[in-house]
């Protein structure tokens, strides 16, 4: 029963193998190993985006703030919803690739920006050389709330954006894409994202996210970026390797899904609890729900491993974080219902 | 024949090993699974420094980069020799890094910084408000010259350094250390280093260095810089297991002395042959050489990959760098020989 | 009738005849002018703090944000009110000094930060290495919205700051000190503030900001950012004539005493009108009130220069910032006050 | 008997005149006053340059950083002469502004660049991802060592720089071109300078230095660049006064040739004493001389001020850097010479 997050799984056998099979002889350092071909044609292939400058890191983070890097200007304004990971998780990592831009914070209910909202804001920013500019929209899908835009909702936040860069933070964008049964492009550049951070780790790689830039004008700063940060890997072609084999007979697709319905079966099961509710749409593979504590002791003492969101003795129905993954088995979901249910 | 670079190599099947076998079940992330317990105990003994810090990041240049912030405010000199790796192949990362300290490159034979030429240029830095002021010294060991640093040497160095933090770059430390035939130890801290960037990539791991902070004061910050800079992996694990792999039965110490030998017997058999000459002294596993050009022709129509440091056209004589690594056979070696032979 | 900003005033004549006589024969360049021992002097003892360091800069921004970066590392949270001078009118300076640090903004009515909702956001903030660290509180006084914090009130946000180093914007400094009729060290040091933007320019010097570090123990390191930023000038007479006639006498007092009295005969014949209401308490030298249209198109018709702040046509009352400064009469005043009433 | 700066001496009395009628009334802040618009006109006129974006900063070096942060990525080079001030005198400034990119430093005799050894660099500069890209040229006229380049000398440094943008550091520009006896044109942008910073303050202003943009794609960048720095003067009226002043009557090429005029006679001097020679030819305002200890003595017992450029103790024959600024005097001079005469 781990729920902490699903960054706490390991990977697939198909990943593994992958990486073994990578092992052998001798690869050109750098990117420049015959692996990151097929890699970057089968990225182009499945975002039907041909011109597509593709290129992998190894944490979300990396990838995040080296997009961002490359649109924002240092006197400008990031524009992200007030939870996204960049703004609450990344310790200012924006901020120090950037050179110091400004993260301008958005609300919107259940982790989605209100485009209302953006809008606002649009429009006081800028307005003299007082201020930062605009600089990019940073849209989360799945977001930190586990729920997902669709690709309208998508393209109403980067209509609103105008002619501004739009950045997709995608570390679970698997599970996003699965969730609106749609294709990867409607999810991204059909719905008006410039940039997107192509989410592996959490899905089932060891650590590798790659950065897919739909317009590649500045795929060159890009490179010379990544490089700057220590983020370029002499031995690429063990990224290369990793996400191959996500990316081969739709790997990454069927491990969301697999996530997904685990973490639906977990949320339908939570809802039917008298006196638990669930505090956001399970719309992806992440449930937040609020428990009475007996419920939270009964679990941990189990061994149940999550994040109560709050201090157990602060209140009597505490909110809780609870993950799925790829490995997470419906048994899981099952025995830990079970004892909130008590 | 491979010679372009140690990272181009493989890793042998105990690193490819553990990292299958780190892969059952869940582990904690960011540093908190249980191997990476194993990996900091083992590297305090193994360079008997018990109060040690000790983290894990993927790429030398973020191991080096994070380093030198840690020790180095913004207007600060790095004291470095001309041709370090940090001046010439970091694309300017510790200048990102620290937020724009200076490389101050220091002269010597052979990719040894010279240690009088090391106090001139300290006399004459961070004298008023009006120059950069002194930051930290960095020293490779094995150098980008092939050559290797002694303990006495290290220490001279740091001596002359005086109250300045020593960096040690040792992305090819085993291979320094096997040629010294000291302690890890004698050629760190007691030779004066406060942090070593201690590499494991060229030498058959995946991708891991490790920085050993003989001081811990600045471990917290040292953290913050390395989540801030996307260098801190969610699934910590893998990186632990490649490094508890390297550690565990000298496998390290191993690998880097397959690689100097048949290193040795490259320089050996070049400096054998009339008409070419070995540029530097071979200390550990990289030979610089010059050979006429129907030599270089003759390899490289035999498949040959190395790399040329010179337009062949430009010279009779031109030179080549020729790495070895631990997966380097006695036989490409030969081969190789036979070809600038003729 | 010029209320636009009190940065569009001029000088008295005491600080132009002490630029006048300053300007006789050499003097030792960077701070190192014997007028500057005398400005250090005379701070220290109106601050009965004879440890202080004091340095003199040209603008608020480079004072403001000199300071921050003193006491901010890069990985670090600044606490200002929302409606801060820092993160609204800087262009994202203090991002850029601190090597980008981040501003969380606090709310609380009328400019001032609410002391709970400081508590609440210091409650959620730095509690791993995943978010940014507890850097800094700074505090406006006059804010933005033209109070004044009282010494009691800044005692109660930097006790809720507890060990954080605090900062005060005081580009208003000496309104807010005439206004609370307190002592300069009892609205700083003794209510907890550890540097001071001391402003020169908008209450009548040509461009000086004194930057006053109670805690000297970081004043090199000060010294060495004014350097690097180019804020550190040559001829720096000229700057500690205009401080030297600015502290002379109670120059400064006088001066912001003229400013607030005319502001507060603003505000009271403001308050006055039917149809017209202030917007926030007027405790030192600027008024802001939302007049009805014609009142507006009556007082640009007639040459009043201040900002509307916000397009004419969007409300019947829309909102105004009108700055007195020392140099605004009473005549200019009541005039514009019979241009409103109509 | 003052040589040690030119940043010692004070401003003509029509640079104070200047100041004083710029202090009447009220006037919009920020280089909206009616004063920079005739300033901008006058520096366009005299440079030729109908298009040029001009601005005015307070300090040479942020004139210098601000502009090369214009035209250099964090990740490329500074291509500058070893002794430029950009590299030993602004405490990192230019790596401050830049976000980290990298100086690199060309030799060349008596403080200008060698062509040909800055081609050499060139060539190896920016070869590869690895390595720092190609940023800008930046030359010093009046250099550092007191010479002057000619404009085809800056000509021929601008070609080998093929496409670089090249900044010129004009801190003593007025000095160098009543030496070469050019138009302002001739010896920037008709010798291929895309940005100038046209020096005030050495040369008789209180503090201004203008940056003069000769292409101004970027002048919106630069406007962001110069307020995120504090760098924009709210009461800007007062630097555009003396700006106007300068330019006023050939004011700043009359101050020069004064400099120039008594600097010769100094050098002439020096080099007429037996046992006493020039470092460098004496092109402009600066004298670089070696003396014996004696001399020394006698001139420093008599008050002369100026810097020994080396422990007097150290050598027989120790250097001394001796500038002359507009306020010199001949009887300055020669009482000089006696002493050094003995």
């Amino acid at each position: 029963m781990f729920f902490a997050s699903d960054n706490a799984s390991g990977v697939p056998p198909q990943v593994m193998a992958a990486l073994v099979a990578a092992n052998d002889g001798y690869a050109m350092p750098y990117g420049n190993d015959p692996i990151m071909d097929r890699v970057r044609a089968l990225i182009r292939s499945t975002f039907e985006a041909p011109e597509a400058a593709v290129y992998l890191v190894a944490t979300g983070t990396a990838a995040n703030s080296l997009a961002l890097a490359m649109l924002c200007p240092p006197w400008s304004a990031v524009f992200c919803h007030r939870h996204a990971h960049i703004e609450a998780d990344e310790c200012g990592a924006p901020e120090f690739f950037t050179g110091g831009a400004k993260l301008v914070l958005i609300d919107g209910a259940h982790g989605k920006m209100d485009a209302q909202a953006l809008a606002a804001t649009l429009a006081r920013t800028g307005t003299s050389v007082h201020g930062v500019q605009q600089g990019a929209l940073s849209i989360t899908n799945t977001t930190e709330a586990g729920t997902v835009h669709t690709p309208a909702e998508v393209a109403a936040l980067t209509a609103t954006a105008g002619d501004l860069p739009c950045h997709m933070d995608g570390a679970r964008f698997a599970n996003a894409l699965v969730a609106d049964g749609c294709t990867p492009a409607e999810l991204t550049w059909k719905a008006g994202i410039d940039v997107l951070s192509f989410g592996g780790t959490k899905n089932g790689l060891l650590g590798v996210e790659a950065v897919v830039i739909f317009d590649p004008a500045k795929a060159w700063e890009f490179e010379l970026r990544r490089k700057r940060a220590g983020h370029l890997f002499s031995k690429h072609r063990y990224l290369s390797a990793q996400m191959l084999a996500y990316l081969t007979d739709d790997l990454w697709l069927s491990l969301a899904r697999d996530a997904n319905r685990v973490a639906a079966r977990m949320g339908k099961g939570i809802a039917a609890i008298p006196g638990v509710s669930l505090l956001h749409p399970v719309d992806a593979n992440i449930v937040f729900a609020a428990f009475p504590r007996a419920a939270h002791e009964r679990a941990q003492a189990a061994g149940a491993a999550y994040y109560p969101m709050a201090d157990l003795s602060d209140t009597e129905a505490t909110p809780a974080r609870l993950v799925c993954s790829w490995s997470t088995t419906e048994a899981d979901v099952d025995a830990f219902l079970a004892l909130i249910r008590g």
